[in-house]
């Protein structure tokens, strides 16, 4: 397996680290242990933990008002698999990536998949692009794309998502996922039943050409680009569509898409119930679709998704499968380092969810012991299973602490050589 | 028929209202022919608006810091009766009475229902109450109702719907409006599957007991009284479970109970589409569920739901016939002058829906003119239809200005004297 | 004067518009006199107002998705001075534009400011610009300009507002617009009393060279770019810091930067009391700072707003003239129209806001009755006032519908054959 | 010193607790040594803290739609008192009760703050409360208080603040904290601006009755019981008032009284920054004004209000004092536990808030290294430093597990016998 970062560099860090991590581990070890805990069950868990990467956020992202670039950016989808690569390679947490078309449409795919799979990367889910219009493209979708009133445009949607699926098939990928801004800006822009009555005659068309072993993914986005009505703008729609398309239709679930004080987890609780939980979109904000790195903003609201998840697993077993991504716009940390950061973040709340006590907890629960059920939760959270997070990325061949390692490695500063800035890209300009 | 008011003092004010009215009339009328609209389908159409009034709302509503007491608040069902035909009798616009159970349990369900057809006021869908404990209740409903772990809680629940059922027949009603503020404070405090699988199953018990051609309505809330997690939250929810429960289900949108910034307009085109949408709860708020007078604070967005419904209409013919209700709470106002009021603006934005020119609308969209589309609603709603309202009031025998007549009639103060207030009834003090 | 319009387009266009005119003009004024208004002193009234145009305004906007350009787009300062001169043509009510440096840098200052005169524009308050990175900028914004931790950005961002003080100075302006988007996407990224404390001492050197009849707005907003926490995110902030620097130094109220369910027209009155009201960036939203068309979404609150600064101008009189401007997006409209209607609906709002009868509403007031002082407002706002704004417009040689004249004027058209689109400028692609 | 639970029960509960606390606490011990902190630093910091209990709190809240009361509920100002000394004698961090009058205006003031100081038990600020009629009362406050345009009800609450002043000095209080809920459900209901003026105005008349060594705190909130304009309604509003009367007025930050998404650690940096911060009223929320326990539901944001108020402290040293107290509604849990433990989590933010590296922070700051200024907050926060907790209250006489212990010493149920329910008292029936 080929490797980004040297693995001398990573024995040289967890060499100097593992003294003071040991220590750590057996302390938290006897912690748990007297809260009848083994530890060891945890860091083993730890280690099954996988979230896979957006290609698009090993760049560095922006607002409408500005983008202000980093250092050696890839430059193509090859030097974005490089990157995924080392953030892979440092935290033994985010073997598949997912692609965004057309924006990373290869030339030659089998030479893509060829080029990950030496890193042993492989392809999750990929995504459709129908919110810009590409250069040369023969219909604009400013007015819409999927649920467009012009057939032309619709088609075009409709087919650059098969193309989507096919690029995918070609990659070892099992999964779509379409998000659409489509929606209007203004009362009386859209008939709003005409348009999601197009989304779904459109999306017919999409979910014929999956094959039989892959899903479909419906995000759903309260808001922006749309600003007055989304078409797929809350669960329900996305919920409702799914239903009416078939079983291989499903919902995702991003942090940042909900109304204001929305209450994610029960919308995951719903969505398990139902059968109809697809993945998720990991990220945080803490005012709309802020891409923030996850679990920066409001970290028990992570857990307690989480909790829903270990909730559901433990009723549905192995059928209960979402795909996890990450998806995040790194506007001013490096987005490597923020992606390391945010996939251990995750499997932090992860580890955490498989501490609560759900004998306990429903036994509390039954007993309308409504303090003790709720520190059931808080008693998880409040553990700082670090150390088993450590340990885990250890005993995977990672480092204990990815963040200094990368930085020890010297990655950027090559990479920023190697890959010059494009002239001009600093600011859009677009208010 | 019976009228509460002296029908010479209506007689009186519309003799005093009539040139100025006949005058505003036919300038309107001018200005609408010449934009090729005829005042008197307005008119005939206006006449035929109806929406249903809660029997709580005849009295002083407040919050859990206090409540405010006015004058000769009615006592019992009866005098809540009486103030309802007052209603009616000054707006011709509110035939039907919802009531609430056990608040307005007659001991005699004949004798209330002939009383009621005295003033010609029937009964709009009826109100079960599982969000209270009231005096003598086997088992409590403070850790839920519909959804308690509790088998006996929920059997009680179960059973005081289908009581409310039969009540409700006898009273010549056509449907059961559920709503429970069950769900929990903190995180934890619920299985949050758990509460909806028995939810589910007791309505399914509500459900069977439903005749032949009744509805029960579902009515879903963000929040209030629980601070955490509600079990019917949200219209997806709501849809989900309507769904579950089969035809006779289905979901009731009042328009405080939605997260912030949520384009509710867009919520009843999608129940619409999917033929669920049973009913409203119209009033107006800021912040949460404020339960203030209809049109008060966002008058634009009463009519966006009304030209969705116009559209509905458009669509689905005699099939789409969704029950319109106030429910609001009257804290500083008279509660006849609010209730009057608000049955007025529900009935402006269903006049001014009219007005919107569908065909020209159509085309504006086909033609992506957005300006023009947003446009041809604003038109519609800028429209100051006040004087075919006043018109079709008059031509149905209520005053032109319902508020004025009231106030010149002395009703208030009459009740004033025939009402005494009960002591020590002044403040709540639940803080 | 120079117009560039064909005045005989607009002659033609009203000479058709001007017999239904005229009949709705004398309907709207019977209605009026029989509630004691005079129709002429309210048109007289219209005639007067103004609103300044943002130069931003006249291209197409778009979000971090995308840009989806229109045809015909003003290329330079001199291409959006000719298009602000279409709208105050058209209109009557936009006699100022808002420039924006360095965007609208002019090369010649002077032949600038009489290429507008030849139109009869004038300059309004000009704005700086330090959330972008220009190219050859020596220090970059990436970590805040006013209140970076930099020395060299800060000085930078300082230099660059007093520069912008003497082009508006050279231009006639007599106003500065200061908006940073300065602050954290993250917990610790700023030291949060550190940042407010840099940003006033690089104001004090700002404020240092205002010339003496200037003001300097501050512009508060919410979150965008910053996602966790920007440094002016309240009026709270705005007025704190207004307060320290000095009485030429005033608050800017932007109608999309508040919190969800924020009361705007409380602000307003707030700032009008403690003297620090600056001016307005009207627009419209429904979820962030969406930037949509003035009165597009919630038309009642615009007016509410102007009913407290009517209410401001009858307490303090000459001394309260806050600066008017808007500040919109325009992304699936032509920018032209857009900025034509919005200047007619703040128009039609301030209309308004002169029929409330600010006597009788004080008596219902005094008086606590809520429900007749509610209808006050509501009387007036409903009151159509279309007709007094379109003759309005005649009186002052403009067209009864902007819009329609303008689109019979072929106007962008023939800028799309003068103005060929820059190549590659579709898309942003920052997410 | 009196004590209300045994302390032969507090010592068993110890002796069964302190081999596992011990083991705990060594183990975190270590691990913070290897981080380069003292734990015993921590344990005696942590035993300095305390915040004030409301006396309000120790009854079973509810909502405007039930109260399901508790058993053993308190029946007067007595048992109030004790019921704080319990919870005070279990955690150690709660020396402090804040009356609220006239809901606790004892007969003998004398001979209550001599109940109080048998328990070693002291009063913070008193609360004023205008906000309901009490029975006999001359004059409404339906349409306001302080600022009501009724001069006899404005003069009342004026006096009955000055009255709250003399019956805390009597008691050893040093403040007044003065919340009103002020305000309008209608647009138009109020003049904004002279409501405000007649709140300074009334502010005035209770500022000057202070003693010298006083504050008066100013606290805001967004809405509720006031649906459309609350006059108190931000932090701005608070901070101008506040600054208009001088010196001894501050404002109060209640962490459930702003609007969605607000950044309140912000505006606690701000308050702090103007010197005009004055304490806190703690609870958690998920949508509105919930008063859920401290911590339960957005522990992370507390810790960042503590971040704040550290970084005030190593500012402005011992000159920074604001006063803490608790403020929930407990409408599902014993009010005892849930005091007891919220106390707990306050002091939690506390410590955690110790723990963050300043020196290290500020350098990430200065560095623009984001990502590690963001991780420094949040390592600090991820420590569980629950056994510095329990070791904290352990040396200063307090159980390891104050809810366990006061479980096992039967202390409710014994109330239970002691204070039967007052009949009827179950439910508001308000809606």
């Amino acid at each position: 397996m080929n490797t980004v970062i040297d693995s001398g560099i990573v024995e040289q860090h967890n060499a100097k680290a593992m003294a003071n991590l040991e220590a750590d581990y057996a302390a938290l070890g006897g912690m748990l242990a007297r809260r009848g805990k083994d530890i060891e069950q945890l860091t083993a868990l730890a280690q099954t933990f996988a979230v896979a990467l957006p290609s698009w956020g090993v760049g560095t992202g922006g607002t409408r008002f500005a983008r202000f670039p980093g250092p050696g950016e890839p430059r193509n989808v090859f030097e974005k698999i490089d990157d995924c690569a080392v953030i892979n390679q440092l935290t033994r947490a985010t073997p598949l990536v997912s692609l965004h078309f057309p924006w990373d449409k290869p030339t030659d795919v089998a030479a893509l998949r060829e080029y990950a799979d030496r890193y042993k990367l492989g392809f999750d889910s990929v995504n459709s692009n129908t919110f810009q219009d590409q250069l040369g493209q023969a219909h604009t979708y400013k007015y819409g794309s999927l649920t467009a009133l012009s057939a032309e445009s619709r088609a075009q949607a409709v087919q650059h998502n098969v193309e989507c699926i096919e690029l995918g098939r070609a990659l070892g990928s099992k999964g779509l996922t379409v998000w659409v801004g489509d929606g209007a800006n203004f009362p009386g822009q859209q008939n709003l039943r005409g348009a999601l009555e197009r989304y779904l005659d459109s999306m017919r068309g999409v979910y014929a050409a999956l094959p039989d072993d892959w899903q479909v993914y419906i995000e759903h986005k309260l808001f922006e680009p749309a600003f007055y009505a989304t078409t797929i703008a809350d669960w329900g729609t996305s919920f409702a569509c799914a239903t009416e398309l078939g079983p291989k239709a499903k919902c995702l679930v991003d942090l940042g898409h909900h109304a204001p004080n929305t209450n994610i987890e029960m919308i995951v609780a719903r969505l398990a119930q139902f059968g109809k939980l697809g993945g998720f979109h990991f990220n945080d904000s803490k005012y709309g679709d802020d891409d923030l790195d996850s679990g920066s903003i409001n970290p028990f609201q992570l857990f307690l998704i989480f909790n829903e998840l270990a909730d559901a697993s433990a009723r549905d077993g192995e059928a209960f499968k979402p795909s996890y991504m990450l998806d995040q716009s790194h506007n001013v940390t490096d987005p490597i380092e923020s992606l390391m950061n945010s996939a251990v973040e995750v499997q932090r709340a992860f580890v955490q969810s498989a501490l609560v006590d759900r004998a306990a907890l429903a036994q509390y629960q039954q007993d309308n012991d409504v303090l003790q059920s709720a520190q059931a939760l808080k008693h998880a959270f409040r553990t700082d299973v670090s150390p088993i997070l450590a340990m885990a990325r250890l005993r995977s061949g990672a480092p204990a602490d990815p963040v200094g390692c990368y930085r020890a490695s010297g990655y950027r500063a090559k990479q920023a050589e190697l890959r010059p800035a494009k002239a001009g890209a600093s600011s859009s300009g677009i208010v």
